[in-house]
């Protein structure tokens, strides 16, 4: 498949920003035609699946301003320059939502836009939840809202389109899976 | 939860290209105090979840510039400017596989990046498949290679990474479940 590979003949940075980074590529294609490749590179982000000794899944609701709506998530966040995804999804945690917990394991990565984007997603699965007491170590710059619910309740919420992002949607069908071959 | 929304000061148009526009946004958070967000506008996209009657996912292997790699995905493509999605995803699957289809559903739709996209993709499942007589109808200007795995062999792909990006483990997971409550 290497034959199929885009040379690259020049890039051009349109853009460095706080998050992202837009670069366009002029590319040779593999029959020689030129064409452009319009690229964002990102830091990396991690996403915890955190479920409670009560079998409640641990979701975030915030404000997405590139979506203009809110939105029910699993706790994420983006991972800091050099940081360790694993240091990063414990940090995420415990900032969003309070909790913190015994054993965090990844369960899989995926890029999330490939087609554009280097976003890379580490998913991790959190367990031994346990609520800090002193809850007002939550970040006082994340405007969250932490909700539980049940897994019944987030299919409910992927319905009604409040769950409604490619992390959160894998999360939620890896525990109908997992409650499947259980 | 509306006391959580950003309101925008300002918008700053950074490039508009084929694909993807930039706009940095300036905003007023919740409590006040200023901040700017990096959003990236798509089109939106569509990918398709095909098995065939021997029960092989369809798959393509292309190159993903944005990753300097080849990825194994389910097929997919961005919407065309008010295409509608189920058209776009017959096409796509004829477009890159060849293949044709009786009946084409929508299975979900997600965010893939919500913290600064709103590429929307939407999900659809393929049942009744056929192979074109005249495989000459692929699109010359996709460079994809047809591939048609099992579940098992998929999921030793998503092990080895080369099935790397969201929808395609989202698809991948989808199958596991409906063979485990089957």
């Amino acid at each position: 498949m290497s034959q199929f590979n885009e040379k690259t003949i020049t890039r051009k940075t349109i853009f460095q920003g706080r998050i992202i980074d837009l670069h366009v590529d002029e590319v040779e294609l593999p029959n020689g035609k030129k064409s452009t490749r319009e690229i964002i590179k990102h830091p990396g982000a991690v996403a915890v699946i955190a479920v409670t000794d009560n079998q409640k899944i641990i979701m975030v609701e915030q404000f997405r301003k590139a979506l203009e709506r809110n939105l029910i998530e699993i706790p994420a966040g983006k991972l800091e320059k050099g940081e360790d995804p694993l240091e990063c999804a414990k940090r995420e945690l415990e900032e969003e939502t309070g909790y913190i917990c015994e054993n965090m394991s990844l369960l899989t990565s995926f890029y999330t836009s490939p087609g554009f984007a280097d976003e890379l997603v580490h998913i991790y699965v959190a367990e031994g939840l346990r609520k800090k007491e002193d809850s007002a170590a939550l970040d006082e710059d994340e405007f969250v809202e932490l909700l539980e619910v049940s897994l019944d309740e987030a299919l409910q919420l992927v319905k009604e389109e409040r769950i409604y992002d490619a992390k959160t949607q894998y999360a939620v069908q890896y525990l109908q899976l997992k409650n499947a071959v259980r």
